[in-house]
């Protein structure tokens, strides 16, 4: 099984490298940016009879820190 | 206009990042992990004329070096 999970800051959390990107993009392009928000992105390839628990675990426990930042699962069940 | 972009290095080229957290979940879940790779996650939002040619050089001059990283763009053209 392969799946992709996605890890973001909170609603609400400020985010440091979202805001510097932004400042640097408006100086480089000379225009106003709307909010940038930066996070973490992974891929993940397991085949395991418990595979789905085992993401989840992986992604809430060690790829995210659920104080501080949310995490998002997209499961690609096809075995390519 | 929103769009997420999505940074992630080349295939071939070595994923220090992906490879250490291979190493620590099959320690702590004890089964054998397939490929993990790891990249960057960015969500953006601008209002312009231009905002899609804006947004591809954001991804491919600001937030990706092409010598070793991919990126990829979705764009949500809905205005919320």
């Amino acid at each position: 099984m392969k799946a992709t999970i996605i890890v973001k800051p909170k609603k609400g959390v400020l985010d440091p490298q979202g805001n510097a990107i932004k400042k640097v993009a408006e100086n480089y392009f000379g225009v106003i940016f709307g909010e940038i928000r930066s996070g973490k992105y992974f891929e993940v390839e397991i085949e395991h009879e418990n595979a789905k628990n085992i993401i989840e675990q992986l992604a809430s426990k060690i790829l995210s820190n659920e104080i501080i930042e949310d995490y998002e699962i997209i499961y690609e069940s096809r075995n390519s």
